[in-house]
């Protein structure tokens, strides 16, 4: 267990887990941020990461569906710690302090396990992420109506990631909502990116073709990569 | 004394600090660099840095202040060699050269002071400003009113940053000039942002409470934050 | 030789070489892809890396002179892993993939060779690029007339690259084409970077002015530069 809890004289803070992410709450938002921040809720649930996006995305998305807190923002910074992608910064938000905070603890949960699916080595990184339902998460971020299924994939130097998004779009049945570029869509990432939907089993059939083929290329130009936590799909 | 000066052959290098900053002269500039610069100047100052944005920004309106000198360009690239803020690129201008020439010696003495409220670990950084009266560097970049107090505060990753500014906010009589995030104002970099004014004493205590809990919070996330000078504030 | 190779079951991959850079071949591209990219060919040659940009650009430049292929896109994210400059994603295209494949092998040796000018320590990092004659690839991304000469340098932090710009701007008998700062034309990176041409020699010349000053500064400020391979301008 890697995630840190304050006492209870620092109630904002909800944990940390891996990938740089924290996971805050703040129960009565002081109203220029609510206004920067394009919401009514006074109760804001913060989760951010130096590393990932995703994974982080689809964690959200789950908290969302699990307590009813609504999504206020997905920012997306360059960063990765040197590395060619981006960070995350998410808000949630609720009238209710409890929903928020169950839902940045849900997320954070879920960090952990979908950082599983990222890979890293000295050469560059991959991101991979799966959902069998998508909520207004990945509604907002990715176009995914809600309700469908959900991939994505992520390569860098984008070289990899446009042949790994190559082979997910020659796998059946899938539908590109999504498709990001050093020069569209990205915060200038060394990245090329697709989110697509489509029939279950085939969505998760193109993330593990374009898992194949970014896996064998990033090997040819590093030592084996690795991630924080176990891969999944 | 960690300043380096070149000998009399190389009369433009007037200095190098911490953050990797570097401090230029060019007494008469081409006239191309002139006009991509905006400025009708030919003797010219150049601060930059790779890491911090704040603490040099205040150095150069105090060296302004100070010597005559003109503002020509603040830039924010987004650098901090790995981390997810920003880096800066600053001209001023004058017809004298001894004059800019004076106006960097400054900017860098300064810098290295202001270093000191630059706090990083491996998870994250922190940048705090303070200014009792500025000028038009803070105004230009900051919308601070000219001989008003300055406070300023940036927390990456960005969730730390927006509890920061929570708190500043919540204490009394600030006004805030420029929210900066990801998406909205900075160069993508993993921070949220807020530059605020108001009475000097009110000023400094909400920078104080953003770096109260900015470092409950970093610290949370990993090591001692460490910055290469001493903190002031 | 630090290229790689796989095996004859994994075609797309032709290379990998210095600055995390890797050469590719998509036989029969994706529509969508050709849609995004902007291109009626299937056969795509792409190469991106981690680090460098003008280097790669001149080796693409040279493999469309010598192939045919043609240029499809040029794209500069946010990278150099940790320091302030940019990579690159560079796609290529034919209706005849040996073309490509030729080009991506001919772009991959000379990314090697062209790193001789790429000079990095850990203040900052310079790159420097010359061709005799442009060709469209030199042409689309830095208004270099086909057929003209090329000159390139690029210095970090960007008041590096400023007096660099000065140096090379006050050697005679060059035109810039391109003026790109932090603010302006690069993904917010920390460097001031300018395209010339004029006639060859003073067009080296002037490269060569930049490269004096730039090393000068930055080893005022850290180690002795250092780049992949052996320079050669």
């Amino acid at each position: 267990m890697d995630m840190y809890s304050f006492g209870a004289s620092s109630r904002e803070l909800v944990g940390v887990t891996v990938l740089d992410t924290v996971g805050l709450v703040i129960s009565g938002a002081d109203e220029l941020l609510k206004e920067k921040l394009g919401t009514r809720f006074s109760a804001l649930g913060v989760i951010s990461s130096r590393t990932g996006a995703a994974g982080q995305i689809v964690a959200v998305d789950e908290a969302i569906k699990n307590t009813g807190a609504e999504l206020v923002t997905i920012q997306l910074p360059r960063d990765t710690k040197g590395w060619g992608g981006h960070g995350n910064f998410i808000v949630i938000g609720s009238d209710d302090v409890s929903q928020v905070r169950r839902g940045v603890e849900i997320a954070l949960e879920l960090t952990k396990k979908n950082a599983g699916e990222v890979y890293i080595n000295d050469a560059g990184h991959l991101e991979f992420a799966f959902s069998a339902s998508a909520s207004s998460a990945l509604n907002s971020m990715f176009d995914i109506p809600e309700g469908r299924a959900f991939g994505f994939m992520a390569g860098s130097p984008a070289a990899i990631g446009l042949l790994m998004a190559d082979k997910a779009l020659k796998s059946a049945g899938i539908t590109v909502t999504k498709y990001m570029s050093p020069d569209c869509g990205t915060s200038h990432s060394n990245e090329i990116i697709i989110a697509f939907t489509g029939q279950t089993d085939a969505v998760r059939t193109a993330v593990l073709e374009a898992r194949k083929v970014g896996l064998e290329l990033l090997r040819a130009m590093g030592p084996e990569p690795k991630g924080p936590s176990e891969p999944f799909l």
